[in-house]
């Protein structure tokens, strides 16, 4: 597992990064600092354009894909090698920051450049893919993984877009996304860069974080039916009051979530209710519940404890309560052995770290759908992405993009023995 | 408190009673049976024409005040002297039943027709109100008890409805309403009856409720700032999760309502969080609370263990809980002497009754501000009211109406002596 030929003395250009990183938090720059780059916007295109140019200066070839990703390849020593990938996005939330996706893409590129002058090619050719939309529907990663629904009014943008029109402008074509799709036998292992988008690593005083995988995500509507009744006229004990069982509702899911053992969380983030009016007893209230682990079989769990206790708050409350699905999305384990090679990174260039799950959705839970998959990540201060406030300091990021850099080349050598491809199907 | 001159036996005409609540749950009719007859509407105004013609067939003058009141007077053995006087009103919510406030305003007229047929004349005067929009800005009774805000754009209609032109098209007049103001000089005593809208008399299977009082109200928004962050990414631990404290306030009030003694009912109605996202932990909620109650030093005595919880929350939560006055009405307590006379007469016509307080509002609310006020109760089928399926009986309807007739001839009985007005001052 040691690195053997690729010396832990190559290092990315620090400065250079940190500046792209900059750069390309001007297009769509904010009052207030953030940034504002929705996908398929100017401000998205602009960002794009940007981007491929830089691709071309390190030395990569471009291709738009049907779902209009951007695929960056800097050669391997073997034309028809599959590739080693890292990657991200460039679009933003409406008021996102600057690292949240375009940090992992700007690192990538650094990577090239620094391929480049140091004339490194590695058994796979090196691929920096910008995923299309991450912020949205994740339509990039999940036509890589060959998981876009059939449907294209099932993309269609909030404020009315088709997404056949959005993908033109971007350089993709909706009907042939089917094309987008990439197997193991094209793309061998997929590592992603990105900011925690968490409090752990600042917290734990940490510099790097070994992503584990990215948690599951099961997502459900709870209601609550009850009876609506007159504030002052229904006596307490003649009430059926349905934001008093949600209330129960709501500090059971807070208990099981914090004192089972685990690294589990569960929220209940949405909350309506009707009449919703000041004198009358609620009749009837819907909320949502999430719940996010490493493990589905954890998850399951705790949906059992959960379904006991609105049981129990049914009957005390004299209410009816449902617990319907909404969403499921399996968790997506990195490969063991990334994780070591990234932790043995770390241990190289004396970086501290922890192993942690992403608990928050990435490109690369797609991409662990059809090849092997691992995560960096570097601190957030505070926690906070999504928001203008969004910091990850300049040192921090060129420590994480010198752990990709380094880990890129020992998945290269790792591997070596298994290229040429007549000694292995990827 | 014995009846003495005026009989028992007397009764009145319950058929006739029945007729005229039925045919005046025509006007305004809906499609389920139940009746729309928002204030100053063309229904409205066509009930209040129907009452009018009623009120002159049973032998009483009318009067509109400048609140747009009706004001039926059948003449008493006085000239000048005060009125007896009972009353409510006849709009509705936009999906009311027949009984609530309609029924009050024709047992009124009811009586008024068996004492021209039995040739009875009070004392007093007897004088039936109907009262203004009794359903959304109570107008009529506040006019009569002199508590109108001098501001026309506060009694604006949610339709954008200027009150003067409102005013204007029932006979009133917005610029004249401080006439419409009355004194105990004019009005010595007012007795309401009306349909309980709760379930308490049917629970307990009594015929009649004499009223208590109508409860104090006092009406907060409470606040609660916690911290809007990430449900995926945010520990469970270093949550400031403003729905979590909210779930503790509601079930906080929940439990103080119902576990200290006393018949107080307290009610979380409404609740609205921020950012109200699933995939959020929820920074902000905002909701109401009503709590009322006969006494205002229980009321206090209430809020007082709340603000204790309130602290409790907050530290344990790590949130800031605000508790902001919003609404504050004083309860109004019926006349001891008026409800000992109600009961006196239940017994007599043995009725099955219960004292109980009101924790609607009701005109007689305002009454009780300038003169001494009573009301009685008769049972709604399941508490319902506001409803199309809101119901008392034929048979209930009697009885209450019995109950108001012979109250009031008592009532003008015990104060004989008390009159004519040289002897004392009403």
């Amino acid at each position: 597992m040691k690195s053997t030929s690729l010396s832990t003395k190559l290092l990315i250009n620090g400065d250079r990064l940190n500046q792209t990183i900059a750069g390309l938090a001007q297009i769509g720059k904010l009052p207030n600092g953030g940034v504002k780059r929705i996908a398929y916007s100017q401000k998205d295109i602009a960002a794009r354009n940007l981007v491929q140019n830089w691709m071309q200066e390190a030395g990569m070839t471009i291709k738009i894909d049907a779902a209009g990703n951007i695929i960056g390849k800097y050669p391997g020593k073997y034309p028809d090698a599959p590739a080693l990938a890292t990657g991200s996005h460039i679009d933003t939330v409406p008021c996102g920051g600057h690292y949240d996706g375009a940090y992992g893409v700007l690192a990538g590129i650094e990577i090239a450049r620094v391929f480049r002058e140091n004339h490194i090619f590695l058994n796979y050719s090196f691929e920096v893919i910008v995923f299309t939309d991450e912020e949205g529907s994740m339509i990039g990663s999940k036509a890589i993984s060959g998981r876009v629904v059939n449907d294209p009014n099932y993309y269609r943008r909030t404020d009315g877009t088709d997404i056949c029109s959005c993908l033109e402008k971007i350089g993709g074509n909706w009907h042939n996304i089917a094309q987008a799709k990439r197997s193991r036998q094209d793309i061998a292992i997929f590592v992603e860069l990105h900011v925690e988008q968490g409090p752990i690593l600042e917290s734990m005083g940490k510099q790097i974080g070994v992503v584990e995988g990215i948690v599951g995500q099961r997502r459900f509507n709870i209601t609550v039916k009850g009876s609506a009744n007159h504030a002052g006229t229904t006596p307490m004990h003649m009430r059926q009051d349905a934001l008093v069982a949600a209330a129960k509702v709501v500090l059971a899911v807070n208990q099981i979530a914090n004192t089972s053992p685990g690294q589990q969380v569960a929220t209940v983030g949405k909350l309506q209710l009707q009449p919703n009016a000041a004198n009358v007893v609620p009749g009837w209230v819907e909320m949502s519940l999430d719940i996010r682990d490493l493990s589905s079989l954890h998850i399951d769990s705790l949906l059992q404890q959960l379904r006991l206790h609105l049981e129990e708050i049914a009957v005390e409350t004299n209410t009816q309560i449902c617990l319907n699905p909404a969403l499921h999305n399996k968790p997506a384990l990195a490969e063991p052995y990334i994780q070591k090679v990234i932790a043995q990174v770390c241990e190289d260039l004396q970086l501290s770290y922890t192993y942690l799950p992403s608990r928050a959705s990435h490109d690369a839970q797609e991409l662990a759908q059809v090849t092997d998959m691992g995560m960096i990540f570097v601190p957030s201060k505070l926690g906070v992405s999504h928001s203008a406030s969004e910091y990850t300091s300049p040192e921090q990021c060129i420590d994480g993009a010198n752990v990709l850099l380094q880990t890129i080349l020992r998945l290269g050598d790792f591997q070596q023995s298994l290229y040429p491809p007549s000694s292995k199907v990827f």
